[in-house]
């Protein structure tokens, strides 16, 4: 039987990753479809928003990153134990989001050096001010909220993977809290079998 | 008995309004706490993410004001009929939410004439963009998704309100199916108690 979900979006990490990991993490199959940027003039206007990544799931495709990676926490159980668990990982997300499209402004569409100078910048203190609430309203047990894998964690790791792999490395060690929750999201067997897996992508981000 | 939610937000409707709407519509008592500018710095170190609105519940406080929105939603049954119409519901308020604190920026925090000009430039077109793709989602029966009221139509309400009332008068005309939107919402009996009753706030926005 063909899979259920159907996601697609570009080759790369960014904004679809969350949701991979989560069907990872989950151990439920689906499409795993990524276009390339010459594909994309000819898929732009047949999607909702003109933008990726979306998910098709029963003759509905739905939009926005977060959105489609909070619906899959919640069609697996990684949304959160209980109603209050919910809401904390939803603002935990809120607080983490916006580091993604920062970043990928920095590493992947910086005009030149000097635009990358600046938005670094820009995007040091970002890192600094979300990623130290973060830290704040962590548990200290390397789970952000409650004593088990959300999905909030996954988004979480993935922006430290790319902070530390793509965009400036050591950063996370200011974070110990918050390094233990990666820590937890990278010794999960399935979420360490999917990044041993998963394709290189266009570029790391 | 005291009610079970406290909403703590300024005296102002921007990011707390859709939660107090929320509770109307829902017909659900709370605690709509207003601090002044004057009293917010004694406050600020007590919230967990140092900023407005917050809300507390079962001895735990919230943050995040689409978050506290989105859960008092699903507390409250306004979150979607099914589990596709939640996350649909949830994409409109993210192609939405921004359009809040970009319009502050001009209304209320514009530093001189100048500034105010650049920054409307800037919004008219994200308004546009934002305001165009919903119109093309949303249903034309009135409801953004399916057909009851949920939390993305109050947010919305929310939003068009602004930016008829305080913004640029006008503007809804030219989105016809978000429109019909707002007429719901707003013939609501409890929403229109509301917003007979509502606090006139320290400014209209
Ligand atoms: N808020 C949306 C933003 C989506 C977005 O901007 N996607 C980019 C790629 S990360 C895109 O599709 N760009 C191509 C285009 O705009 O034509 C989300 O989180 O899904
Ligand atoms: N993303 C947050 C932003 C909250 C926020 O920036 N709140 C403002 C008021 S709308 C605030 O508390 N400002 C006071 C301060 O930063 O000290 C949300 O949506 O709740």
């Amino acid at each position: 039987m063909a899979p259920k979900y159907k996601l697609t979006y570009f080759d790369v990490r960014a904004r679809g990753e969350p949701t991979r990991l989560l069907f990872a993490a989950a151990g439920v199959e689906y499409e795993d479809v990524r276009i390339t940027f010459d594909q994309w003039p000819a898929h732009k206007d047949s999607t909702p928003m003109g933008v990726l990544p979306i998910l098709e799931v029963d003759g509905i495709t739905l939009s926005q990153s977060m959105s489609i990676a909070r619906f899959i926490a919640r069609e697996t159980g990684l949304d959160g134990k209980t109603r209050l668990e919910r809401a904390q990982a939803d603002a935990f997300v809120d607080e983490l989001e916006e580091l993604i499209p920062k970043m990928a402004g920095v590493v992947v569409f910086a005009k030149d050096e000097k635009d990358k100078e600046e938005k670094s910048k820009e995007l040091d203190k970002l890192i600094a001010e979300r990623l130290g609430k973060c830290e704040k309203l962590s548990g200290s047990d390397g789970h952000l909220v409650g004593n088990s894998l959300l999905w909030c964690d996954l988004v979480l790791f993935n922006i430290a993977h790319n902070i530390e792999e793509v965009y400036k490395a050591g950063t996370m060690q200011d974070y110990p809290k918050l390094t233990k929750v990666c820590d937890t999201v990278k010794a999960n067997p399935r979420i360490a079998k999917w990044m041993a897996e998963r394709p290189a992508g266009m570029f790391d981000f």
